[in-house]
């Protein structure tokens, strides 16, 4: 059995406070050089257009093509997808397609209106964003899954075309990914990956439509790319490190939660791994549970890594201080893997998504529980909330205001714009004023 | 009478497309000089705290204080602003305040659940942020409408506090500012402004409490300020020149729509009034109320260079085409200034607010009607939304699969995690599964 060096902390230590804000510490700054590289290439695309599309396609994928009308997947090619995946992937995809659907469509916002006594109307109309640009990243990280997390809640939403990216370095596709974009309805398919696919969705070119919104995971490249056109069309968070905290009180099988913990750390050296727990007996079993399954692991050592550079087993001093360490947190993913999980969530504030009992493995909503799995990382589920059909959509602020209303409001809407030196302000309400 | 040259453009035009995104484009690139300063005051304050703080505050604001404390706004001076006000004013505030109040509490979203045949239980729970931040600009632009309109989403949210910041250059502060911020029911004031306060509610001081959104609007510094602490807490949008497009089919009085111009243009120079018409006598009409009217107004100056260099009046084949032209321009502002609002509303994808018919004044929608009057601005329509209580909150999803649940998941689970080539994400679904 390999040891495996894990930080310990415990709330009782006066150091506590400043080990933990350490060890959560990440560094998102930015490349400048990342940053110049991105810069060049958005640029090229949108004076350019397909030809850049073209050229950076050609040196950076080594992907040749005449036009940019050759890079979209054929019809034949999707089939040829559905066919080569086995009947167990192609039913599993569909099983997580259709309980992805069912939770999103009840996350549909409705429009609405009322009516006041002298006729007045308010409301807010929801209505989806024209265009959905969905970026799925290519070669060893071509998640299916993510397809389905993304390309659906738009779909719910009623959006009326998605259009997905996918770079295909040396024309290698994965028939996994272009099966999930077939089952999550996605409109059309290019290979087109990095800063320029993102350039083609945002600005447009003569082959790739503008979208409103873009969407998904992708490389240093992809997610400076993302920021730097936010304003012209909206994006989706940038995402850090993956983690996971679990808060057991001992009630679960140690080596299920030690598989729990691995399955965040085999993402990759940076993902972030937490246990916390009363039970320091149980923090030592589950440490054990670590060591002896971690040399079963085909990944064994990225998970090493992340865990020994990123995980903690956390001890305090009881279940109402592993909320409050939690709190601090604000995990992307929080497992509540004890006796009674809802009297636990009554005291959480910040999380992504919560994963309640023994039974609730975070691996189950990473693939099919139904809620996404595209969640706020890096403490930002304080204030930002999972991918959802609301993202997908955009409210308007709808007022009628008949003459008897606009008499009464334009008296106070005066009074205001005079306060604030504002006069047309003033004058267009008064305008509509009944003597 | 002094002639007003506004551009005329028609839809049957050939040029029509090009002129019409010459005219609407916004050159918001960003002023490196601006970016350098902005990043050593974030620093300092970080690194510093409150010492920073009061050095900046010292040297921007001729400000000087022995404390950041000293830099609260006492009870008592809140107060004297109330008692200084004038009744009217009080009470438009009221009024305007319990107006926006009952819109936004409509708005309110609420937590759900739903639970399948075997137990398994999903959901999405609804939480306000804890703490949110106000900056409200001093001097010039010191609109109490816009502490109303950014504070009582905030408060129907539920957020547990409000702190709000203000510049008192000079230690000069507006009455009404403070006044609305009591009726609005912000917790705390302080006496600060620039890319100092942000970084002060970004990242906390030893005296200012870190908050978890900022919101409100600010010079370039402050603007550029709430970009750079993006990720570390939440923003709202960061706006560009205020907008109105009114369509009209000649129902509303020439001289109400020339007004209703006029109150966008009297914002600043860069401010973009349109007005779309299928009838062109009535343009012409307009266009002579404006000429008109532009000699009685007090910001005169400033109206006709905003109405000269971004103003548009636009000829349309027909109301459907002027739907059209608008969701092009998906405009923040939109009066639909005809016979039958309803009708048009139809064919209208994009705009932060729309006002319906002759009466519904947009300085209305400024003030008093309800609808929050923070809304998105240079296209962004297209993907974003007006300011409002969801910005103030975040989802969590919750998850709860039974031992059955947790089995049946498992199997698609495994199916794909294996075929994404993540094991352990695998094996921590197959220990839930019954064989």
């Amino acid at each position: 059995m390999s040891s495996l060096d894990i930080t310990r902390l415990d709330t009782g230590s006066a150091e506590f406070d400043q080990k933990l804000h350490q060890k959560i510490a990440w560094d998102d700054s930015i490349d400048p050089k990342v940053q110049e590289t991105v810069r060049e290439i958005l640029d090229a695309v949108r004076t350019e257009g397909d030809a850049a599309v073209l050229r950076y396609t050609a040196s950076l994928d080594r992907l040749d093509a005449a036009s940019v009308s050759d890079l979209q997947v054929s019809r034949e090619r999707l089939d040829r997808a559905l066919d080569a995946i086995g009947a167990d992937e192609r039913e599993a995809l569909e099983h997580a397609a259709s309980r992805i659907r069912a939770y999103h469509e009840k996350q549909r916002p409705e429009s609405w209106q009322y009516e006041e006594a002298d006729g007045t109307r308010l409301g807010q109309r929801v209505l989806p964003v024209d265009r959905a640009g969905l970026y799925v990243p290519g070669g060893k990280a071509a998640y299916p899954s993510s397809v389905l997390m993304n390309a659906i809640p738009a779909r719910v939403a009623g959006v009326s075309e998605v259009v997905m990216v996918v770079p295909a370095p040396d024309g290698e596709l994965s028939d996994l990914v272009l099966a999930a974009a077939v089952i999550a309805g996605v409109d059309r398919i290019y290979t087109l990956g990095g800063a320029q696919a993102i350039a083609a969705l945002a600005y447009g070119t003569e082959t790739v439509p503008a979208v409103d919104k873009i969407v998904g995971p992708g490389n240093i490249f992809v997610a400076m790319a993302k920021r730097e056109v936010f304003g012209i069309v909206g994006i989706d968070m940038v995402a850090g490190p993956s983690e996971i905290l679990v808060v057991g009180d001992g009630t679960t099988d140690p080596d299920w939660i030690a598989m729990d913990l691995f399955s965040q750390a085999e993402h990759d050296e940076q993902a972030q791994s937490i246990l916390v727990s009363p039970d320091a007996d149980y923090l030592d079993r589950v440490h054990q549970s670590m060591e002896k399954l971690l040399p079963t692991m085909e990944r064994a050592e990225i998970i090493r890594r992340s865990l020994e550079d990123r995980g903690m087993l956390i001890k305090v001093a009881s279940l109402s201080e592993a909320a409050d360490v939690s709190n601090r947190i604000a995990p992307e993913h929080l497992e509540l893997s004890v006796a009674d999980p809802d009297g636990l969530l009554a005291e959480i504030r910040h999380a992504g998504a919560i994963f309640m009992g023994s039974y609730t493995a975070e691996v189950l909503g990473d693939y099919c529980a139904g809620p996404n799995h595209v969640l706020p990382t890096g403490g930002t589920a304080r204030f930002s909330s999972p991918l959802g059909v609301y993202d997908f959509q955009k409210r308007s602020s709808v007022i009628y205001f008949t003459g008897e209303g606009a008499s009464q409001a334009g008296r106070t809407a005066s009074v205001l714009a005079r306060g604030e030196g504002l006069t047309a302000h003033a004058r267009s309400a008064e305008y509509r004023l009944r003597s």
